[in-house]
């Protein structure tokens, strides 16, 4: 069996309500579809977001790497030999989301043809994964509405809050507004996204102190090496990489750095194959891991809860998978719905993101 | 005086013969000329180099990104507020390159506005550079042949020799083949383009013990942090970084994680500003920089050396300025002249790129 086609198509669907965050803000899923078709007629597909803002792709630059690049070197090899894959795919730098959406598009074909649930070949710990709701930036007791409404739809009780604003009293406020509103069994940990500098990320540390927030991700950028080592070593929670991380290579690089000493996995990003690497570090090394979200559509979203209940690692602590809901449509054909405040896996060979053709035919931009 | 216009154009020259190192391949210079202009119709010119294998960069993503996002972000501001256009810019991740172009066109406008040579306005040090030649992966003798033709015909005795070749012995006979072919007096270095593991370069720094070797570029990836440490620990000669640095950010990371000890900047990726920002932290860190090359031509070598000729740490070392004499032709209306081994800066206002505009309708592909 051979790869036989790889298509790189570009679609728009709008969000419902634009979404705000440090380093950037979009209003439409500008994705590119990834599908991997072989020569015995076999289908694999996968979801990637282009984020300048965070790895640099745009949607040209992904259809442009995967057309001219990486089509012309995989064509004609077997979709089971991922390692030969890889090593085609590592000779380009960076472009993550790209890489990372053929090798989940790979895999689904190799579940497929093994008629085997990808989460099941990956580890099959669990049949899915506890939901960590986003909150985008919003006046704080809008982000309380939001969260109690979450809790009371979807079951959710685990929120990521956005932070990073300038005056950080804007984010304090909102932590002890949560806290306060939310009780003190919900899990709540913030995300920065480098809009801090390190030294600001701590006095934040210092007036939430006593609030149980449980994660502090990407206070600041990483490129700020000793104040963020500082902080790290100081900082009474752990301080997540997401990302200053992208690769495994990356991870071991900021880990032994001091940079930080807990890691956001995103398959978005990392594929199924870089993101196992990952997470076996992480394991062997101690540091814990939380499946983060690439703002991704319900065909992504399905790419990280089959790789977040493969693991035990994975589940203790919730994904981040409940972005979707901002979206007003999506390719799966079958919709993902969050019951009990959690998201299962799908029981059928491959990753099970058969896709809705008319509604592909309608998004599409390249045709 | 606002930004108007910025332009990437794509086009394509011929080299003379192909071009093989460890971390790629190339053909023709597939390059997108970067043309900014003022609404006072004064133009900035810069070439850019995708590098998909270094930078993850290709033409399309490099025209995509100015023509999507830093276009629509940098019209209207003034050229001369370069921390604001680089507020702008580093909004997006990576696309060194495409940076890189915008900052050295923007710098071209300014030392036009000023009438002043923008050598000068960075510094002034020198009127020029020694130059240092890069022999591709080649048999020995061929590899002697050529330097001892670049002696002779340009006064050039600086080598960097290309290795990262399997098995290593190839490498190694090289580096003895050139030290008894040049004599003792020639500078010669190695780069091995992470073409090696760490321990292979460990064993490749034994076998060449006594030699007289210079530095050791890139000898593997950076990503096997804890070998690289150990090497660069080991090593009797600096180990220079190059593509794991792109940023002033990544030059800071590197050196505190120990991955290198020394710093190879290129205008092609880090344009005037960042090359500045990262030579001063290394200056500051009392750590030794080269100045590189990103298969520049001619108009990117003239921007190598107008920064290069104006520090006094950055013209310690020859910089690497020769790859254009492997084009089949340029856009450079006035060509650039190695003599007695050195290139000169212009004593023009700006950067002095003047191209020929014939040539460009000739090799633009977007036409």
């Amino acid at each position: 069996m051979k790869i036989a086609k790889l298509e790189a198509i570009p679609y728009s669907i709008p969000y419902r309500k634009p979404l705000k965050f440090a380093s950037g803000e979009v209003e439409a899923a500008e994705h590119v579809l990834i599908r991997v078709t072989t020569d015995d007629g076999v289908t694999g597909i996968a979801d990637t977001p282009p984020r300048p803002y965070t790895y640099g792709e745009t949607q040209a630059s992904i259809v442009a790497v995967v057309d001219q690049i990486f089509g012309p070197s995989l064509l004609g090899l077997d979709p089971l030999d991922r390692e030969k894959i890889h090593a085609k795919l590592n000779r380009t730098v960076h472009n993550n989301t790209a890489k990372g959406g053929i090798d989940i598009a790979v895999w689904d074909i190799i579940g497929q043809l093994a008629g085997l649930p990808v989460s099941s070949m990956l580890g099959g710990f669990t049949d899915g994964m506890r939901v960590s709701h986003m909150l985008g930036f919003a006046e704080s007791q809008k982000l309380l509405d939001e969260a109690l409404r979450m809790r009371d739809q979807y079951g959710i009780d685990t929120f990521k809050l956005k932070v990073g604003r300038r005056p950080i009293g804007l984010d304090i406020e909102a932590c002890h507004v949560l806290r306060d509103g939310l009780g003190q069994e919900t899990e709540i940990y913030l995300d920065a996204n480098r809009g801090w500098t390190a030294n600001e990320a701590m006095e934040v540390l210092r007036q939430t102190d006593g609030l149980g927030l449980s994660l502090l991700e990407e206070p600041c950028d990483a490129k700020e090496a000793m104040s963020r080592k500082r902080l790290v070593e100081k900082s009474p929670i752990p301080v997540v990489g997401d990302e200053s991380v992208p690769t495994a290579g990356d991870v071991s690089r900021e880990l032994l750095a001091g940079g930080c000493n807990a890691i956001s996995i995103k398959t978005a990003r990392s594929g199924f194959t870089e993101a196992q690497r990952i997470l076996s570090l992480c394991e062997g090394l101690g540091v814990d891991v939380v499946i983060g979200n690439q703002i991704d559509t319900q065909i992504g979203t399905l790419a990280s809860v089959t790789f977040g209940s493969a693991f035990e690692a994975t589940t203790r602590r919730a994904g981040e998978l409940s972005n979707f809901l901002d979206m007003s449509d999506d390719l799966l054909a079958d919709p993902l719905l969050i019951q009990d405040g959690r998201i299962n896996a799908r029981e059928v060979p491959g990753v099970g993101a058969a896709i809705d053709e008319e509604k592909l035919a309608r998004y599409r931009q390249d045709q």
